[in-house]
């Protein structure tokens, strides 16, 4: 196939589908990494810079899928995906494959697998775990699922894109439990030190200030976690640290302080109610990771 | 003044009340850095092994603080703490320093701070940012504020539990925000990731896996910081990531995949929600640290 030979000889040509944010960002690591790159746009104004850097403008999503074996999707969501492709002749995307760089649910990723195996498309699905800047540094991760032996013939093309690509096995919807699991750290990181800088900013400490200290204690609880993971595993939960009582004496603390400076509340009540229903499994002599059966199944009561 | 001696020569004499998790982490930091250190717990079997490594022991919170100008206090509460020195002798903390390691909220702090001035005696509220198999290592941290020079007389002490004693400034109220802002970001940390755990578990995926991709993430994170800080301090949230509108979509399937897949949607919930408010306060085409208002007041409608 020419991709074999091209991976192994010069980069391959790519089709981006989408510049957003990311998809620019994508569009232009991979022509700095010197693959032939096509790409489209809805809004066709947005590629006029990767056209000077030396993509190809495609007119249309089939004229992009056209010019590459190899399509990489990123666009908002998939409805946004279908409304590029579910145009395109079926018969265009048959040994053509597509990475779907887009966010969505797993589902979501199964199911646009199965819809490309019906147009002898192969499927796999990447999450992009970096925001653009990152993109195409030693630093930047994508995790990719799908068939391994199409992971393996377009990993340098990937490897472009992110230093690091760890593939997560053939499940498509893989990936897409893996990036809401990260993203959803990533946002409970960025409310954590939100709340924080609410909190000083009454203080007049500026948020400035307030980072310098609370960043230190960010990798110090990334330290704990694979220790807290072995726990999960084992499914037992010794304090070496802290008990959850200990923990939840602590939140009141927060929940106190939040009300009386008039800070948001919900956040730290939240996290202290989850606890009490922990501590109220039993668990309140143990450690903070056997909250992890609070967090296996819906609230007690809907919200 | 001995202890401006004894710092300058020989470790000062310290007492320590309180023995649980961290006050034997303290003691024993203390002892290890010669510290001829003088221990007092409720309970006093607690105090047997620090007893054998070389601590006197205190029959009372009274001999406690008489054996050492330098008390460092470190129990559940303020409540736990009062029960310990409202019986003490006022005469006798006379000169005293207490160094109160017990997490509050700042309120709890001033009082405390103006309890202590009323008995002649100096108070400085230090903040623990460590687990205690940290304490003494070069990695703690112990924010501190109260009077400057209290602090610098007592450095040396503090040195010799955490590498790194920040000094916040004289309010005593300020190290109990920075402690709530800190630890409030780890239970946030804590919790996105047991979500993520909990997710990832569905698909059989073991929490160590999860955590080998996820906690590369979490550094990332930490990056963004200190930029996210100076447009909260400037009031001004450009996007060179991601919109708070892209986060918004990503953030639903967050809630989806958290609910078809039956674990705890509480939490993604309120992310969204929160992110739903800052977008319909007109900052959905802004960055995240827009979110910043959204933490600065109360929820919009009590929980
Ligand atoms: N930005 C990040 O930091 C980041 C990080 C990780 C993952 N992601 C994911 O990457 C994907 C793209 O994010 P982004 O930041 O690039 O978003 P963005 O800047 O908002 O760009 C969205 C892209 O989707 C296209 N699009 C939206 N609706 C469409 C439709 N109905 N038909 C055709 N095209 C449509 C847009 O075309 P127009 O230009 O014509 O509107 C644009 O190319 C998302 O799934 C996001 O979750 C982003
Ligand atoms: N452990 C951590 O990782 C950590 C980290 C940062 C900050 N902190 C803070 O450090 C403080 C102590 O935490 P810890 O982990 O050491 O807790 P712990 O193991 O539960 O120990 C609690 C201590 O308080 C004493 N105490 C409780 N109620 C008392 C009362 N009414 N009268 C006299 N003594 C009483 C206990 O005495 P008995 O032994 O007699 O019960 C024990 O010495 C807390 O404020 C905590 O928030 C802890």
């Amino acid at each position: 196939m020419t991709t074999d030979k091209h991976t192994e000889t010069t980069p391959a040509p790519v089709s981006v589908l989408g510049l957003g944010h990311m998809g620019r960002a994508l569009a232009g690591a991979l022509l700095r990494a010197g693959h032939p790159t096509t790409v489209f746009n809805r809004t066709a104004a947005k590629a006029d810079d990767l056209v000077a850097e030396g993509a190809a403008r495609a007119g249309t999503p089939a004229e992009a899928v056209a010019a590459a074996p190899l399509v990489i999707a990123c666009v908002t969501d998939y409805d946004a995906l279908h409304a590029l492709l579910d145009p395109v002749n079926p018969a265009a995307l048959r040994g053509r494959t597509l990475v779907n760089l887009t966010t969505g649910t797993s589902e979501q990723a199964r199911a646009t697998a199965a819809w490309a195996a019906e147009r002898g498309a192969t499927y796999l699905d990447g999450a992009i775990m970096a925001a653009p800047p990152g993109i195409g540094t030693a630093a930047a991760t994508i995790v990719v699922s799908g068939p391994r032996a199409e992971f393996d013939r377009h990993a340098p093309a990937l490897r472009g894109l992110a230093g690091d690509t760890p593939y997560l096995g053939a499940d498509e919807g893989l990936t897409a439990l893996y990036e809401m699991a990260v993203v959803g750290l990533m946002w409970s990181i960025l409310n954590g030190w939100l709340q924080g800088a609410a909190l000083l900013g009454t203080a007049g400490v500026s948020a400035a200030d307030y980072t310098a200290v609370a960043a230190k204690g960010i990798p110090t609880v990334a330290d704990w976690l694979p220790g807290y993971a072995k726990q999960i595993d084992t499914g037992t939960f010794p304090v070496d640290d802290a008990t959850l009582d200990v923990h939840r004496a602590a939140m009141a603390h927060l929940v106190q302080e939040s009300e009386s400076l008039g800070v948001n509340t919900e956040f730290p009540a939240l996290i202290k109610a989850i606890a009490d229903r922990a501590a109220a499994a039993g668990h309140g002599g143990e450690g903070y990771a056997a909250m992890i059966e609070e967090f296996r199944r819906p609230a007690a009561q809907p919200r």
